[in-house]
């Protein structure tokens, strides 16, 4: 039976800011340059979840699509769109914000909920020239 | 030497429906929604065909791409473009038209005329939010 | 004060076929070529729906763009999405569904529900190469 | 001698919040929704600013674009990207940051500097479903 | 009776220089600036064309889009593609290639064939950045 | 630890020409027809190159961002930007400038600075249709 990859997409827009609150400001500064600006920037936030199984036979579906939008959109969507991902998230406590961070924290966040089917790539484009993907190890 | 993967794009308009026939009605409206829908809708899609190889020391390329793009256009476009994928493409008879289905159904295709190149991947998107992918086993 | 112009973009995917019944076959084929098929064929269309007017010293809003979702959602997208434009759409009975009559009927649809702005322009991209525009006039 | 409209894109990221601080939060609530949310969110905002006038002979352009670059990169990205647009930015102090009001205050911004064309239009892309559009009037 | 718009979109890739040859290499250096280099650059254009008028009623079309493509493709984009824009074009002798320059040689060269129509746009993308405008006066 | 892939895009615009000089006059023009043009052509490129690596616990970084890009533009965009890849480049000088070979001659350009993490990919797109990529091996 072939294997098939399913791509959904999916998209917030979120508030955040680059900050290590264990370090000093002049490190912050130094590391995150304009990303660390105190009032906070924003993003456009593009999702890509990609699951992959076998067509099931009768239904030629490898998971049905429906069901995959409503997971992300529990899992992530809702809990970051138009919010702060530095300070509105519960499952974003005490994580640094950057992309890399993030598609980590997602797939934690999705894997649990796709039962029928094996979840293998999350990216996030931050901007339309930076995109972060996680793989699962 | 090395090997280098070549994405070529291409595109098509088509009429489709999700419809199990050996199923009821009701078995086919719970399992395909508004893609059920008796009197079809339809799709701009767009198919992204990945072959590799070893660029030839003589030419730099893995394949002539305008064989390639004619391979895509004889074997996909020209069956498919402006047509009913459930009733008027003989190599898709009998298959449900899942963007899944579909996607295994082209490589089947597209495979026996790519001889100079091995091909890895055929990706269909079916809208801008949903890609389905087939690497070949 | 400014008048300032709002887009807001909605999409939907639905079967159609350019066919003039008062016309014979030989008559359609010639005009309209592959779309006139009779088995149907289809697209993802984007729809860009500009309004105009003056932004509300107390809102920053020249209308609040929740409602011009809500209006393109009922008046088109609803009846249009997962559907077969010549058959299944009230409002398009009667009407060759080409893209120039389609923004004309559905300027038509969108005008009395858009009472705190002006309409001024509905676009239907058909494909990535066509792009049809009413201005209402 | 024909006129020539040019458009340059530009993009910057910020976060904001749409707030009338002289109503109280029920109202707030009620008007925005979401977009009022207190700890701020964010966007990738896509700018297109277009002039206009004639070719000059010698060189073929209407206005230099690397100056009008500059001059976008001066008047509107280096006060605006990675910033709060209702804290941080002087020339928009007192504005809600809606997308209307963002347009009208960037022209502004930009017309003085635009000696050698006319300014026609300032678009600003919120989401990819959002755009907003001052033509000077 | 109703005024729609169409929009048809194009391609092609071709080299140019911007280059003045009534004048010195300190006058085009300073003016031009790394698009006067001498071994020329090049760009995929894309080429957005409008025409107005009514739709007819027998056929919902503006205009045949098939008769655009094929206007656009013999009079733009078979002289253009794959060439260069200084020394293959033959339209082009004697004009410094800025999209402002080309947007008016390309109107001059559709308009005597869209006879069913009003040719209301031509739009050039240089890059994803720069786009260039002529509507006829 | 986790392995998080980062992509960064990046931009040019250049003139070639596909000719091999070992060859006769027949021969490029058979295999490579309007890309072999004496004049010249060119493309806007857009170029993708993709590290790997684990986050750093103290920054959320698998590589700052901007020293990635700074290597990019240092190696590959100031030595290509419009400019003449037949002609201009010293890394390219003896190759064939074909897409293949574009990335693998990147691929090598870039990997001796990216120290702090893995080079995965290296992609490029010729136009919105043809892709070439190379993985190291």
């Amino acid at each position: 039976m072939p294997t098939v990859y399913i791509t959904r997409k999916a998209h917030f827009n979120a508030a955040h800011r680059l900050h290590n609150p264990d370090k000093d400001d002049a490190w912050n500064e130094a590391t995150y340059g304009k990303c660390n600006h105190a009032n906070w920037h924003g993003h456009n936030y593009d999702l890509e979840v990609t699951i992959a199984g076998e067509p099931h036979p009768e239904t030629g579906y490898v998971m049905d699509l429906g069901r995959l939008k409503r997971i992300i959109r529990e899992a992530i969507i809702e809990p970051c769109d138009h919010r702060n991902l530095n300070m509105d998230v519960p499952f974003l406590k005490g994580i640094i914000p950057s992309a890399e961070n993030l598609v980590v924290a997602f797939w934690q966040q999705l894997e649990p909920h796709i039962t029928e089917a094996r979840l293998v790539s999350v990216r996030l484009w931050e901007t339309e020239r930076n995109v972060a993907e996680y793989r699962g190890h």
